[in-house]
């Protein structure tokens, strides 16, 4: 079983490891230290060697860091995590909203007269230390980089992970690491810098067709590459981890241990281009003048996947749909009551595991029954296991990693009869979900250009949800991949072959909560009589081919568009899928996609 | 007749004065000098005496200017005047298309050996020099101040204007300008200001409840203001302007002559906070290091319409609404082929003026029949006056200055029998603009945030526009007023009491045009039952009744929600604005907005 329902958070923990930090802060000569949620590599999970912060406080959220001074400790966490942090930290802790309140205007306010506040230049992103070193200029608060005070004190600290690394066939990358690196470095030499830095672990594994397993949920191994602009690539990772990859990695290719990392950079002539978002500042200290800011090189390139990765992805779908609709049969067969969350949870691995294909889930299943539903960012624990009790609503996240495809697949499912007002917000959801996927717009504009059509129903009734309409997703990589997001605040043009999420909700906190979520691909739209000739547009191809509730549809509610949108949906889940499941499972499933 | 279909562009004066400029630059020991179409102010219309660009070029568009070097002449034009320029400049000036040229990058083309650039400090805002400075840094190429060489060579270059300012009656203004004044100056004491510069006619207007006539379509006069953090302005406007007002302007408010303006600048203690866009860059020079970059103190205050503006803006929209409804029941009395453009024009501006009220148009009547519908900014003149046949889409955008509001309103209306095809068109601009009045959205949103709604129906189409959907309006003042816009790039959050216009449409080259144009009023949406309770959110109320042309709309293309709203608004219309026509009139509106 990939998933725990282990309690992890132990807040009794945290006061003595504080004292130990702050008597290391002393020895230093420091006035405090910061312990973010980070490695060296920015990602959105760390290994265990690396959870510093969940270790130090006890809280275990995907995102967030500690500031720790003298006489505080403050707890930075985001809007999804205000609740689960006041139950995760001893009191030694303070809660801090962030991002409303910034690090910097923290430390202004705490050291009023200034101080010397430490932190590890391996951990922190170069664009967050100089946007932080100039929030503080003239407030006598200094940034002094530090080695990493907490692994001084953490006894059992366990060892950065050290997995093998396979090699990622041709027939699933779509394009040889060869081919890959020599249009990166033509756009380098384009750009008139020498090389680039990458330090993002999948856009490694992209660059060169290799998948690892040094952390969970994501196929990567850690480590970090210099791409030149003549055409090679310097991989510095430990070369335990890359001893069954054979003759894979082409003579383009130069293996090299992490620890020739730092010097390897001070020989680079510049400009040598990096990600300020994600690069560690250490990076940036070894590179000075020769720094140019540029992004990561295989951003873009990665996010528009190749037809192979498009093709791999559906054929991952639909076989990661056949375990959703086991489950969902088996689900519709228990009487109201008679399951708990952890229990949904653990029959849906069961189901995605009866194909040998799996991998890994690819993030951990979020299972919210009743009030549950309503916490958008909810993990099941042995002590939060709700019973699903008749009139539930429950809200199903999870997702598979297939050597061909990431998947992640939203669904809301009746318990027992559901009232009336939970069944008119799942429609307007609906809609929302509905009206995105039908969209064609006009190629050049971004997530922020159009995202707001998946939320016009849930407004036009006074309602909304407070998250973004879907995030990018990798192919067998990051399920969060960016840079496109079809979010408020992402500018990044839509490009065909770009996988997204198109995932609205709705939450009442207390009471239930909606989420309806498929993943699209985009491609190039085709012409339409009458349309605007010299206009070049773009729509979607879903990807997710799993039965939508339809007990709780309002069909009043519902345009002749939308339920003949539903209803071709439902037809195709039917025939894509129904021969991929068992018996029983077909059955349910031909009830499950009649026409509304 | 306050519309003239004069041609006024005679390409053939522009080379002998092209001439006369460059050995006005040779004896200045310039290699260019800037020609823009600016006055000191930055407004959209300029006075006759700032006509410059107009003079030297004949090209006559509202937005542009010329790049004059010594073998060569850029007229940078934006995409609305790319045709026109070509037919009004003569063969010595290169028409250059900006925004994708910039000045810089041409300028760097050019003088590939740099040189020296002259431009008129009173007529450059400073945040423009600033960037293109930084722009040309490396190049060779300077930007210098220079006294303006045209006004050396034109020698009946008309006198500045010189018209009464007249008191703004505190009926329509809402708010004296003594508290308008005391909460601006509160606003700056906060910010740590002591003064601010306003050097835009439109603010100053409102600030001091006046309006003048120095421009036309603008109730506004030139001038220029300092507000002082302890509350009181300094008013730099020829007195000879101000003799009709009496003691409007209380003890606050101390009126100086323009000349007294620099000197005051110099005596100012900083910091002084200024609008970068608009600030003339002489007056940054003189500031120096004591200017504070922080925007129009009254750019969003004024946008904040109060109640009486408000109110005063529907009353005026009705009045003007009944002038539409006399000119569009006449032009359905004449046969198809027997009027043209310019009759059309000339007949509604006639049943403007039957209302004393009018004050003046807003803005040059646009009327555009068959093809001519099909050009988004076009002006109807002598020589392109087209005949409104059997067949055509007439476009017809409008608007009147009165004193108590602003009126914009565009009507796409058939003439004789229309093809399907226009009709399906038709009816997807109206889907749109009804979506956007009907939505309500989240406080705290922009116009990018939710602007693509009223393009979604054509969108689906495979068809679009290329403008925005609206832009601010004032309350008797500017016809396009900020920094509020329903656009894809405005961030600027809306606030109850901005007054904007819905105006999607759809364009065929060569073929027809389609827009059509509502003014809307942000306010607060009334709670909905059911919706969330401790969300804030938005809506719209309408301020132009006027009918929508029923026999454009395939009403099978409307759902329910869209037939219901159009049904409502064509039932409001006749209430509202019958009991304000004759009875011809009147016997037209009832059919017109019969429920469809």
């Amino acid at each position: 079983m990939f998933q725990s329902f282990e309690v992890t958070a132990r807040p009794e923990q945290g006061p003595p490891r504080l004292a130990l930090l702050r008597a290391e802060m002393e020895k230093a000569g420091l006035d405090g230290f910061l312990v973010p949620r980070a490695d060296a590599h920015q990602g959105e999970y760390v290994a265990a060697h690396d959870e510093r912060l969940a270790w130090l406080t006890g809280f275990t959220g995907s995102a967030g860091f500690c500031a720790v001074l003298g006489d505080v400790a403050g707890v930075f966490v985001d809007g999804r995590y205000r609740t689960q942090v006041k139950a995760q930290v001893a009191e030694d802790f303070t809660p801090v909203p962030w991002p409303e309140v910034s690090l910097t205007r923290w430390l202004k306010e705490k050291l009023p007269g200034g101080g010397r506040v430490g932190f590890d230049p391996w951990l922190h992103a170069a664009g967050q230390i100089k946007a932080a070193q100039e929030e503080l200029q003239g407030s006598g608060i200094e940034l002094v980089r530090h080695d990493n005070l907490v692994d001084r004190i953490w006894e059992d600290q366990p060892e950065p992970p050290m997995n093998p690394v396979r090699a990622h066939p041709l027939e699933f990358a779509g394009e040889s690491a060869e081919s890959k690196i020599g249009r990166l470095a033509e756009e380098l030499r384009k750009a008139g810098n020498t090389a680039a830095v990458i330090t993002l672990p999948d856009s490694i594994m992209w660059l060169l067709n290799i998948r690892g397993s040094d952390i969970p949920r994501n196929p990567v191994a850690h480590g970090f590459a210099i791409l030149h602009a003549e055409g090679r690539v310097d991989l510095f990772m430990a070369s335990k981890k890359l001893e069954g990859l054979g003759d894979h990695l082409g003579p383009e290719v130069a293996q090299l241990e992490p620890e020739a990392f730092l010097p390897a950079l001070e020989t680079l002539d510049g400009p040598v281009q990096v990600d300020m978002a994600t690069v560690p500042q250490i990076v940036a200290d070894i590179l000075g003048d020769r720094l140019a800011e540029g992004g990561d090189p295989c951003a873009l390139p990665k996010a528009r996947k190749n037809k192979a990765e498009i093709e791999g992805s559906a054929e991952a779908h639909l076989r990661d749909a056949a375990a959703m609709v086991e489950l969902l049969s088996w689900l519709d067969a228990q009487p109201a009551g008679s399951l708990t969350e952890t229990q949904v949870v653990t029959k849906l691995e069961e189901c995605r595991r009866q194909d040998n294909a799996l991998q890994d889930i690819s993030f951990e299943t979020i299972a919210g029954t009743g009030p549950n539903g309503a916490i958008m960012h909810y993990r099941v624990t042995e002590e939060t296991d709700a019973r699903l009790e008749d009139g539930h609503l429950l809200v199903l996240d999870s997702g598979g990693q297939y050597l061909d495809g990431t998947t992640d697949v939203t669904r809301t499912i009746a318990i027992g009869a559901v009232g009336d007002e939970e069944k008119a917000c799942f429609t307007r959801v609906l809609k929302g979900m509905i009206a995105m996927s039908m969209l064609r717009w006009p190629a050049g504009l971004a997530g922020r250009d159009i995202e707001c059509v998946a939320r016009v129903p849930l407004w036009l009734a006074g309602q909304d949800f407070n998250h973004g309409v879907g995030h990018g997703v990798g192919a067998y990589l990051s399920v969060h991949e960016g840079p496109q997001r079809l979010s408020r605040v992402s500018h990044v043009p839509f490009e065909p072959g770009m996988i997204l999420s198109n995932e609205p909700g709705y939450y009442r906190e207390g009471a239930f909560g909606i989420r309806i979520e498929n993943l699209l691909v985009v491609q190039e739209a085709p012409a339409l009589p009458g349309g605007d000739e010299e206009r070049a547009m773009l729509c979607w191809r879903t990807l997710t081919y799993v039965p939508i509730d339809r007990r709780l549809i309002v069909t009043e509610m519902l345009t002749r568009e939308e339920r003949d949108w539903l209803n071709a949906y439902h037809r195709d889940v039917a025939e894509r899928v129904g021969p991929r499941v068992g018996t029983d499972a077909r059955l349910w499933l031909d009830a499950a996609t009649a026409p509304v």
